[in-house]
C-alpha cells in the first residue's frame, strides 16, 4: 500500500477537525504498533468518507455515535466520537437522543453501556 | 400491559406519518401473532421515542437506516426504514451516504446487504 | 474424532425427544456436506449439555429461544427450537413472553424477526 | 414523554425485587446524565415488560441471563442480573447452567466473559 | 472521492483472481445503485488489503471465510468467498474445517447458517 | 457429562501446545467456579477440534484471531490467542495483517480493538 499524500493529508485534516489536535500523538502512538492500520483509518474513513459532500459532518457523528452505540463493544471508539460529535455541533442533548434511540435498535443494554460512556465524557468537560 | 391510549395513538400518528396508511394492515397482520408486541412497538419506539423533541424526524430515520445496517439481519426491517426515511425527507443520495458510511463502523458485508435492500426499494418505486 | 457412541447415542436420543424423529433426515441431509460438524451437533450440544441434570429440557429451549432471538440471522435454527420447546412443554404463549421480553435486550428488530418465525411456526400446526 | 405513573410505580417496584433497594442510588446516578433513559428503562422493560404474568420473575431473569452472556459486550448489566436471578431464586448451580449452555449458542469466549462475571458476583457474597 | 486508477486497476485484478471474471457484471449491477461504493469496495479491500504481501491470498480468504461465518448474517457474501477461496486454493475439506472451528467461536447457530452456505456452492460445481 | 480422559487429555496436551505450562493455573482458577465449563473447553474445542488434521495448529490460531477480532468484546480471550499464535510460529507481523484485514470485514473498531490487545502483548514480550 504506497502513501497516497492526498488522501491521508485531507484525512489527517479531517480527523483534526473532528477530534482536535490531540489526535495526532494518539494516532502516533497506535502507530509504533500498527503503521498501515493508521494509515488505512486516516485514508479510508477519515480521508475519502467523512469528506464527501452528501452529508455533513455533524450529521456524519451523529451517525457514527448510533453505530457505535449499537456495536456495544467499541466503547473507547464512542468515546472519542462522544467528543468528537460535540466538537463538530452536537449538543449534550443530542447525543442523549441518540443514544436514548437505540435502546428501541440494539437493546437497553447498548444504551447504558453508552449512557456510562457519554457521563464520563460530559464529566471531563 | 394496560393500553395507554395517548401513547398508542401519538405512536399511530408517528409511524402513519413515516411509513403511511399502508403500515397499518401490516402491524394488524403481526398482531394475529402478538398483538402485545405490536402494541409495545407502537407505544414505546414511536409513540415514546421518535415524538421526542430533540431531533426532528428526519434525522431519528437517518439514525435508524445507520443502525439496521449495522445489525445486518434485519433487512426487512431496513427496508421500512428506507422508505420511511425517504418519506419523512431523506434523499437517495443520503440513504447511499450513510450506507457507505457504515462501511467503516461495521465493515464491507454490512454495507453490501444494506446497499441490496435500497436497491430494491429504489427499484419498486 | 473418534466416534464416542455413548455422547452420540444420548445425543440422538435428546434430539428426537425434542425435535421428533423428522431430525433424522435432516441430519443425514446436512451429514453429505459435513459428518463432523453433525457428529459434533450430536455429541456436544445434545450429548453433553442438553442431558445435563441442572436444568429441564422445557428451560433449556426456552433459554434457546432466547438465545437464537438475540443473535437475530439464525431464524433457521429458531424455526427448529420454537417447534422444539412446544414439543417439550412450552405454550405458543411462553414463546410470545420470550421473544416479547427480548425486545428488551436486543432490540426490536430482532424481536420482530423472531415473531415473525413463531408466526410461520405457528401456521404450520 | 410525560411520566406515567402507574408504569413508572410499578416498574420501580419490579426493579426493587429483582435488585434490591440498592438499584435506587444507582438509577439516581445514572438520571443525572439521562433522566429520560432511567425512566424508559423503568417503565418499559420493568413497568411493562417483567410485571406480565405469562412467565415468573425467575424464568424471566434466566433468560435474560442467557441474552446478556449472548451479547458479550454487557458484563455490568449481566453483573446486575446474575444478582438479580438469585434474589428472586436461582442457584448458582443454575447460573453456571444457563451460561454453559450459551457456549453452544454464542461460543466459548462468550461463555468465558460470563462466568469470570458470574465468578466475581459469587466472590462477593 | 477522486478516482485512483492503481488502487482501482489493482483491486479489480485482485477480485478478478479471487472471484473469476464473472465479478464484473455483478460489480456493475451493483454500481447502478451505487458506484462509490462498489469503487470503494475494489479499491480498499481488494486494491489495499488483499494485495498486500504479509499473508498470501489463499490465508487471506480463509480468514475472511470465518469472518464471515462468525457475522452470520453475511451468507451472500459468505458464498462469494468460499467460491473465491476455493479458487485460490482452499480444498473443500478446509471450507469445512474452518466452519467447524468457528462453531467454537461463534456458536453451531452460526456454523450450521455457514454449512448450508457451503453446500449450495459444493453443489453447483 | 461424565469424564472422557482421552479427549481430555488431549485437549490439555493441545493448550499447552498453544498456549504454554501457564494455562494450567489459569484453568484451575476458572475451574474453582465452573468445573464443568472447564472441561467442555478442553475437550471440545481443544481436544475435538484443534487436534483434527485438516488445518495445521498456526492456521488454526490465525482462523481464531480473526474470529476474537470480529467479536470485537471477547479482548481477553483474543490476547491468548494472540500469545498462542506467536508461540505456535505466526510473527507479529501476520498477526497484525489478521488485523487489519478485518477492518474490512467487521469494521475499524473491531480493528482497532484488536491492535490496542495486540500492541499489550508485543508489550510484554
Amino acid at each position: 500500500m504506497k502513501p497516497d499524500e492526498s488522501r491521508y493529508d485531507r484525512g489527517l485534516a479531517s480527523m483534526r477537525a473532528i477530534f482536535g489536535s490531540g489526535i495526532e500523538p494518539a494516532l502516533d502512538a497506535l502507530a509504533t504498533t500498527s503503521p498501515d492500520l493508521v494509515r488505512s483509518l486516516i485514508e479510508f474513513p477519515f480521508g475519502d468518507i467523512y469528506t464527501r459532500p452528501g452529508l455533513d459532518l455533524k450529521t456524519r457523528e451523529m451517525l457514527t455515535v448510533a453505530a457505535l452505540t449499537v456495536l456495544g463493544y467499541a466503547q473507547a471508539e464512542l468515546k472519542e466520537h462522544i467528543r468528537g460529535a460535540m466538537n463538530v455541533g452536537c449538543t449534550r442533548n443530542e447525543i442523549l437522543e441518540i443514544i436514548l434511540q437505540m435502546a428501541v435498535y440494539a437493546g437497553f443494554p447498548a444504551a447504558l453501556e453508552a449512557i456510562k460512556t457519554a457521563a464520563s465524557v460530559f464529566g471531563e468537560e
